[in-house]
Parts: structure tokens; sequence; C-alpha cells
């Protein structure tokens, strides 16, 4: 794992940089953000951590999470260059910017996705990182910037969060390698877990009975749904149907689960499927994206519209894709 | 992490050696039996294998599973040297020989257990490791023993099942560090992960759903129970609960997590406690045992009177431990 040469340089050279993550932003986003922006500052380097939307609270911990805020128009005049994070396209940062003077300055891609559309000026996108982080970890690496404590928290949660505690399949000997690096460097990997992991509250707990309650399987597929009469029964919110998705890839004999959640109107929907599928199509049709194992769209439409629509995408992908 | 070195001249010297694991056993027992096995095989000893119990499915893939049997007495006669696996003590494998032949051999006992009572001739103990597989790793490295694709498997499930995919407290950089040894010599962690962990299915949900919907939660203590009746109208079995506990524990302001299952008129108990808190007293005091974040018991009586007994011997540990 390379970056460019280009990179390097633009990253080296600059002395103002402004740093980007993505909308909604998870641990990733945040983690990737912080741990390289600290390590830019260590290094002596002016950095302005932006993000359109607010820190998740279980994210809240990372030193200099407080200070992540959405873009100001004299972060973007006074940075020598941009770069932005684990985001695939420039809607995932919510065209923060009129696009005249933001093209005017030279933009750095990072992203691990490989949906990503390759929108910077210089684009580093390793769909074989489990994470940004991993990949801003091994940045820091070669262009030795200093990793200290605080550094190696940030992107070891960025690890942490985007292989789910290294569960997911792309979790190779090279991101255990990385988190180990990063544990020598002084973050703690039980903080990182206790902080991001341990989050249920008898609220998410009621949910997830009748999440479960709900569920049913047909033809390989999984699925439960959420409306916003069970939210406010248990007294939960969105953010606690998360996990959901991947407690139902777990299931024997499925190829794809899939979460829906009513939301304000739409319905965001969350897919994971197993190894050998790849259902980041079927999420790009609907109006999101993601990764083969795992990806998600929000959609205008009711509960059972969006059901209908998502399950006869997906027969139809696993059909294309020989397995059913 | 050092064995001793009268462990390492016996392991080394012996041409038969009977290697033992605990009864109901784990990843860790299971992983442990079958990579030190392997390992000692393809250095050229002869090694039986023997457990008191059958390998549960979920661990069936591994090189070997099929083979591993309850200890026969010709297996004792001729070993030279018997090394019992993750096992705090002569209970916990059964008590499998008559006393007086097993005591004539020399009896090495690898384990991670604190409450190890040190019943071995020679006993190499390490609390602070993350699981008996590590150790095996690293007897392994240090004796120069064959380490391939499956010696690497067993050891890596057994890894990654005791610390939950790296996920408990104990997970420190040691752990990642010989789990990306294993990976390195071959083993697949995507392949363990989604053995070991993709074991839902729609009775095991059935089941979660109802013992989410009775959660209850009190001074610091979260608990459910699971009666015979649900597990029957779920058409589940008692391992479907594996994963209630640690699902609990990670609830926030909450110490300690308790799940009781019905099981033949007698009720089993798992216990999770927070960084900072020890059940294990609380475990051993009502007839188990284990580690301080993570023990159980399995005692006679009704779910009800379980219930009364735990949740005073743990409210009153919390009180010694100046949690409440």
């Amino acid at each position: 794992m390379t970056p460019p040469d280009n990179l390097k340089t633009l990253i080296l050279e600059a002395q103002r940089l402004l740093l980007i993550c993505h909308v909604t932003p998870d641990g990733d986003a945040i983690g990737s953000l912080l741990g390289l922006g600290w390590s830019l500052r260590k290094a002596g380097k002016q950095v302005t951590l932006a993000c359109p939307d607010t820190t998740p609270t279980e994210l809240q911990f990372l030193p200099g999470a407080d200070e992540i805020g959405p873009a100001r128009p004299e972060a973007l005049a006074q940075a020598e260059v941009i770069v932005i994070l684990d985001s695939s396209d420039r809607e995932r940062i919510a065209n923060q910017y009129a696009e005249a003077p933001f093209l005017a300055k030279p933009v750095i891609v990072i992203d691990h996705h490989v949906t990503n559309v390759l929108f910077g000026d210089v684009n580093w996108v390793e769909p074989t990182a489990a994470a940004t982080a991993q990949m801003c970890a091994e940045l820091i690496r070669q262009l030795g910037l200093p990793l200290d404590e605080e550094v190696a928290l940030c992107l070891l949660t960025g690890i942490v969060t985007d292989t789910r505690c290294f569960r997911t399949s792309n979790t190779t000997a090279e991101v255990l390698a990385a988190a180990t690096r990063l544990i020598e460097a002084g973050a703690s990997l039980a903080d990182v877990t206790e902080r991001v992991f341990r989050d249920n509250s008898l609220a998410r707990i009621c949910l997830w009975a009748r999440a479960l309650g709900g569920v049913q399987m047909k033809d390989r597929v999984i699925w439960t749904e959420v409306s916003r009469e069970m939210l406010k029964a248990c007294g939960a919110g969105t953010r606690d149907t998360t996990g959901l998705a991947n407690f139902l890839d777990a299931t024997r004999d499925t190829d794809v689960s899939i979460v829906l959640v009513e939301k304000n109107g739409k319905v965001e929907a969350s897919m994971r499927a197993q190894r050998g599928v790849d259902i980041s199509g079927v999420a790009f049709g609907l109006g999101g994206g993601g990764h083969p194992q795992a990806a998600g769209f929000t959609r205008q439409g009711t509960l059972a519209e969006i059901r209908e629509q998502v399950l006869s995408a997906t027969w139809a992908a696993l059909r294309e894709q020989g397995r059913a």
C-alpha cells in the first residue's frame, strides 16, 4: 500500500491544510480526520478539521472531537491543500464549498471505498484497505510524521469501527499489524472498544427485542423493519438500530441481510452480504452506495414500498450473481 | 511470556504425548488442543487428543476435530507426558483418569485462567494471556516447532473465540501480534470469524427477541432469564443463548450483566463485569469460576431461586468493591 509520490510531496510541502470528512461521520471518518490532523499539527503544520455534521456522542472522547465543525470559507481561503477523507464523491462532503474556489486548490482524496469516483486532483484509493484510518497510519509511517498516543488512539478508533473490531472479511494481516503498531504507540484497544461498542441502553434493548421479533427470511434474504412507532414505544432513536444489520448478517443459510428504518418520511436501508455476494450495486441503484459486503441507501417512500423495491432488486442481483 | 524451562524440556524430549482439554470445550480449548497437537505431530511426535465432551458444531471445521474423543486408558498408558490445556483444575477435565496412574506421569498444565489451582507437575499459567492458544503459539515459536496453515488456523480460532474477535479488555498488542503471525502463516481470519460467529438461526433470533424483551436492570446490574418454555417456543437450544451476556454487558451505566438459563432442573449462569469489577469470586462462591470480567456457574434450583442468589451475591460484591 503506497501513497502516490505527488500526494506525499503536496502534504509535506503544505503549511496550511484543510481536512474534510464525510456527512453523518462514522468512526473511520472522524478517526482519520483527527488522527491525520493531529499528526500534521505535531509536525508543525496548521490544520483545520471540517465535517458537515456533528460528531456522534460515542466518538466525542477522541482528542479534538469538539473542534470539528462545518467548513468555514476562511478555512478554504487560507488552505494551501485540501485533504478529503473516507469520501467517495463530493456529495459525501455535502458540496461544502462553492465549486470554483474549491477547485482552485489542490484536492487530495484518501479513501478505501471501491465506489470512489476519483474526484480529487490526486486520488489515493485503496479498496483493499479495511479503513481510511489504516491508510492514514501507513501515510504517517511512510512520511515519518509524528505518531504518539493521541494520533494512535484516533486512527485505532477508525480501524476498530470500520472492521467491527477486526470482524469484517477485509481484516488482513496488514490491518492487524497496523493496529498492533498503534497500540504499541500508546493507544488502548480496550478504551476504544469500550467507548465505541459499549453503547447499549434499555431503550435500545427494547427496540432490538421488537426488531428481532419481526425478522423474516425468504430465498436467502433476511430482513426486518423498524417503524417510527417502534422507536417511539421504546424511547429509542434511529442510532439504536446500529448493529442490527450485522446481527442478521450472522445468520446461517442467508446471503443478504437488510434492515429498513423509517426516518422523516424516508426509509434508511442498511444491507450486508456474505463473501462472494456484492450488494453495492443494489444500494447504488436505489440511490446509495458502499462496499460489496456492506452498503446502504436512504429513499423516499413507506416501509412497505421500500421493502418491495429492495427485496426485488436484491433477489434479482442474487440471480444475476448465480446465487439463486 | 516465557514457558518454564522444564516444560520446554519435557515437551521436546517426549515422543508420545497425551493432550487433554476441558469439558464443554470452547474454541480456545479445542483450538489449543488441535493447534499444539498438530505442531507436535508435524515435529514427528505421537499425539493423542482427548476431551471429555464432543466438539461443538461450529468448531468441527478445524482439521482433526473429528478425532478428538474421551480419553482411553491405553492413551494414558502409552503417554510419556500429559499436557492439560485451558483447564484450571482436575474437575475441568472431568477427572478422566484414575488418580494413581494419572499422577504417575509428568503432568504439564498450560492455562491462562487466574483461578488455576496449579495441579500439574509443571504449571505454566499466564493470567495476562488472552487465550491458552496464544500461549501455545508462543510455545511453538520459542521451541521452533512447525507452524503451518493447519496449526495456525486452530490457534487463531482459540484466540478469536476467547477474545470475541479481539474485543475483550485483555487484548494486548501481543495478542494482535500473535494473531498477525498466525494469519501470515496461512490462517484465514475471515474463515474463522465466519465459522465461529456466523451461527445465528431464526430459532436463535426468536429466542433473543424474547430474552431481550425480558431484560431488567437495577443498581448497576442488568439481567435476563431464559426458561425451558422460551427455548421450546422458539425451537432453540441452550447454545442459542451464547452471546446474550456479552450483549447485555455492552449496556451503559451497568457494572455486571447476568444471563440465567434453565437447563435440566439446574440453572446455568453467565456473568460479565466491567473493567475494575471482579465477578470471578461471585461465580466461585456459587460453585463455578472464571475470569474477573467473565465467569459463570451451574447450580441446582429454579430460575427464581438462582436469580435471588446471584443478584444478592453480586450486589454484595459490588458493595465490597466500592461500586455501590
